[in-house]
């Protein structure tokens, strides 16, 4: 009755769903599983360019010398990057696998994957009070404009954070698919599409 | 032929998916409600006692005066917590309610949830790096330790950002709960429980 506004809603996801009951939202069909896989060689890509960007952010002057290590914020983003990245490669190639998916499986890749997300949100959110504070300081604790001395250092060091929140948005979509990947094996069919009769759900409640 | 696995994960929400396929995963039962509505109840607490220990931290001494308003990232933390608890107010009341769920209300609240999921973390994450630059300074951008002349000021804003990332905990459980709620729709249930023929689903793809 509803069918019109799940296809819409479902585009987003390829067409996971419309090739047989038994085989939807284990992830079988390939158009699913190559938009998944591309969805995560992406941030692979872009955790790597923030990475860089960052780790050659280094600026030297005649007030001093001024390097990504010197914060401690912009260090968990390097490592935040490091591990996004490889997190996003080794999944990649798993997701690319024409293999089932299996229940612990999807377990894994939602807890991971809303973790990831939880991780390099963080890692963006620190970073970017810190170039908020080096570009306006604070009076009231005394914390000079450190950007009006290294522009460069803080130029160079608002890309990466950009591009690093350009992968949280990957991480969204992603929690978004692994969840549906998840939670859609865990309805219970009933046997005849109309019946409601208690307990008979059990031996078809997964699909895989 | 999983079914074990299912009862002992499924345990922490509640007992939806037990009473009959056609009501499973709609939000039917009352122990799931009452486990959801309490669920958005608590981080309402906790916001609002983060939100009052943070808007009550003024220090004044020899040193001069330092409120939560003098850091960007303390008033962001004051309005993301009042933001929270309005949103779980809210949600608490649409989610106690004894109605079903429709396919409208499961997106707006997954979409929500996720939102001020991310909202709240990002709140604790750019308070944490403040509070951690007050206790530490950084010599290198000529940053002063003002939790050394502030300590007061700074122990009462560790202990509202401790209070926000249980908020945060609080958040990533009903982020679980409302994708296991909106997902668990999207199965396409055989009509009869061995079938995979093609487009067999489309008039039995949702359960309420």
């Amino acid at each position: 009755m509803m069918a019109d506004k799940r296809g819409s809603t479902m585009e987003i996801m390829g067409s996971a769903t419309r090739d047989g009951g038994e085989e939807a939202g284990s992830g079988g069909t390939s158009g699913m599983r190559t938009v998944e896989t591309l969805l995560r060689l992406l941030p692979m890509g872009l955790c790597i360019v923030a990475l860089l960007v960052m780790l050659k952010n280094v600026q030297t002057n005649e007030f001093g010398s001024l390097s990504y290590s010197n914060l401690g914020a912009f260090r968990y983003l390097v490592h935040a990057n490091g591990v996004c990245a490889g997190y996003s490669l080794l999944t990649a190639v798993v997701a690319g696998m024409p293999r089932r998916s299996t229940m612990s499986r999807a377990w894994t890749f939602f807890l991971l994957d809303q973790f990831l997300t939880y991780i390099i949100l963080g890692a963006g959110a620190v970073s970017t009070e810190v170039v908020y504070l080096a570009y306006k300081g604070d009076q009231a604790v005394t914390w000079s404009e450190a950007c009006d001395s290294f522009g460069g250092f803080c130029r160079r060091a608002v890309a990466s954070i950009a591009i690093t929140f350009a992968v949280v948005l990957c991480y969204a979509a992603l929690s978004l698919i692994s969840s549906y990947r998840l939670f859609s094996k865990y309805d219970a069919p009933p046997v005849h599409a109309h019946s409601s009769t208690k307990g008979i759900e059990n031996d078809a409640v997964f699909h895989n």
